[in-house]
């Protein structure tokens, strides 16, 4: 729902309401305070850029949100999902994009390559579309080994053979050396709409059941361990992958009202976005998270809370609860989906949080990632 | 014409050769030296990358003939075209992208983010295709004033909106201190191809005319000089623009066979890749080229060939010799067009080579650009 339909939903409300009457209903004022929350203008606290920023979570957010909502602002844009739905000629496509900058670039399961194609892919594919064509631009470090190049371009290769798409344009820039990392890359995606339907917040109802992909976290412990500056090692490696063949035998199972890749910010991120954008609340249940013990075990000595951890293959998704089962069932026969499960539901209130039961009963807020633990993971 | 295309052509012409001959007539001499270059796998000497790989001259076309051409090798990418021409259930679009790094990141007439919008724009419009819609990626490095990167937004938008297009998907990226350069701007766009024409090498004809749309140099130079490196001042403002209703000017007038966007490289560098895809060589009038007496008397100073020197709001254009004076009338009535003028003329010989009737009635090569005079104009 957009804010202008919101606007139109709370003057209807209020126009219904008893006139005079000192008690507005309880879906008024809840209708009001949403109102007002998007009427009020996100601001930029900070007047440097900050690693968190780039994190994924909130400062990102209110960065988006404060600079770059308010230059572009078109309907489009402020959907803020992974990718813009658009109308070329008649034919409905997906456009998205996506920078990377993780370092290390090469890390045990993947490197900064197969990240960029399949990053790009996924953002395609859980906006519903059917990945077609990859743009790759390169900002290259002067004395960046020209092998290295070609290992990231054949691992490109590789991932978009994987994906069947095709990387059909590109650029190259070189910046001296001390202005830049060895290699950047962005990378632009453009998929087209086959299905008929509609993903997004609006479509959430209560009773849905939220499903996560796979084992969370994998990517982000891998990246950490690979810089080297923990004293930890564990057999743990990236679960970069594309994730539209997945997200395929799930549209065709279930009927599903969104898609969000688990990347920076992590579970607990995308679970706040679609809580938030929904108005809805989202109860999740800790022991059926999928996580494998060496991920836990790492986070635990980091002291991270793997809920915030990136992944690069996982996606959620929220599903018609009458669906969840067979749709987990169905995902579980998919190489890539041997470990997806439901973790949580989605309830009318509180509406717009995330709530974890514990795994010793409690029940604590899950929310938005503030600061960056681990800056630089995709 | 492709590569397979080349050889079933030569296979034919040695076919038709009269057996036993000691003299191959002079044309398949000429096609057997294609189809040898074309098979030689074009190798990247140097180890490590250098600023000269980024120029857009013949490093530049070595590393992504050797690296990316060999990585993700499809018909569509081997164009080598300014953006990609593509199918999306049956409507024809084109595909482009662009990194911008240019330092610095504001300089007269312009910043990095109209730059990036123009560019992007200007490599949909040299392709036939109307600019729809944009994506736009920042890779930010801490410490970099938020206020500026509300100039480079607020300089995106209005860029967007005088090309009509719209900035519909992004992403941002931080990167710590000392590992980039305050911002880094990718933009991916997309245009419908409206017009039922065939832009390309393989359409330019002997007899055909080159026109430049506008004065040429004046954003490489206005750069060079905004570093304050140079003990020179100059007025003179970058030409950055987006061509795309200049570009429709020209293909409502004249037959047109291909164009290209000068940027890095310049002029010659189009010239030169418009020469060798075409195998026909070019005759430039320099008299005849429109540049400034300011963007000269710099170059002068400099040492360097305002040929070579970018442009980021002019095109270089092959059109009907027939029909070249009326172009060059039409492009003349646009404001972007004012200096527009043919340059020169397509002949059969020598195939591939681009020369030049200088000032003084003498000939020389205009060779491709070897090295980087100017590191990150764009």
């Amino acid at each position: 729902m957009t804010a202008e339909h919101t606007a139109e939903w709370v003057e209807r409300a209020i126009a219904q309401a008893e006139p005079g009457s000192a008690h507005p209903s309880r879906e008024l004022q809840v209708l009001e305070r949403i109102e007002r929350a998007r009427r009020r203008k996100p601001k930029v606290r900070e007047e440097l850029i900050t690693l968190a920023h780039g994190a994924g979570g909130k400062a990102t957010r209110t960065l988006v949100e404060a600079v770059f909502l308010e230059a572009f602002r078109n309907p489009v844009l402020e959907s803020l999902d992974d990718g813009a739905a658009l109308d070329v000629n008649g034919s409905r496509m997906v456009f998205t994009t996506d920078s990377f900058v993780v370092s290390p670039l090469f890390f045990p399961g993947g490197d900064i390559g197969d990240l960029a194609v399949n990053g790009t892919v996924n953002d395609l594919a859980v906006c519903g579309a059917r990945p077609l064509y990859l743009s790759a631009a390169f900002i290259l470090e002067e004395g960046f080994p020209v092998a290295d190049l070609r290992r990231i371009t054949d691992s490109m290769a590789a991932a978009a053979a994987r994906a069947g798409v095709h990387v059909v344009t590109g650029d190259t820039k070189v910046v001296q050396r001390g202005k830049g990392d060895g290699c950047y890359v962005t990378t632009a995606g453009v998929g087209v709409l086959d299905r008929k339907i509609t993903l997004g917040p609006s479509t959430v109802r209560p009773g849905d059941a939220v499903i996560v992909s796979g084992p969370i976290g994998e990517h982000g412990i891998t990246i950490m361990i690979a810089r080297g500056e923990l004293d930890i090692a564990a057999d743990v490696t990236s679960d970069t992958a594309s994730i539209h063949d997945l997200v395929a035998t799930l549209l065709d199972t279930a009927p599903v009202r969104m898609l969000r890749d688990a990347t920076r910010g992590g579970v607990a991120t995308v679970l706040n976005e679609i809580a938030e954008a929904a108005q809805l609340a989202i109860m999740v249940d800790e022991p059926a998270i999928p996580i494998r013990p060496v991920v836990n075990g790492a986070c635990e000595l980091l002291g991270l809370d793997p809920l915030y951890v990136a992944c690069e293959g996982r996606f959620v998704a929220v599903v018609d609860g009458a669906h969840a089962e067979a749709a987990v069932d169905a995902l579980r026969r998919h190489p890539l989906g041997e470990a997806a499960a439901i973790v949580g539901t989605v309830e009318a209130d509180p509406a717009g949080l995330v709530l974890l039961k514990t795994v010793f009963g409690g029940t604590r807020i899950v929310d938005v990632l503030v600061g960056d633990p681990l800056p630089r993971i995709c």
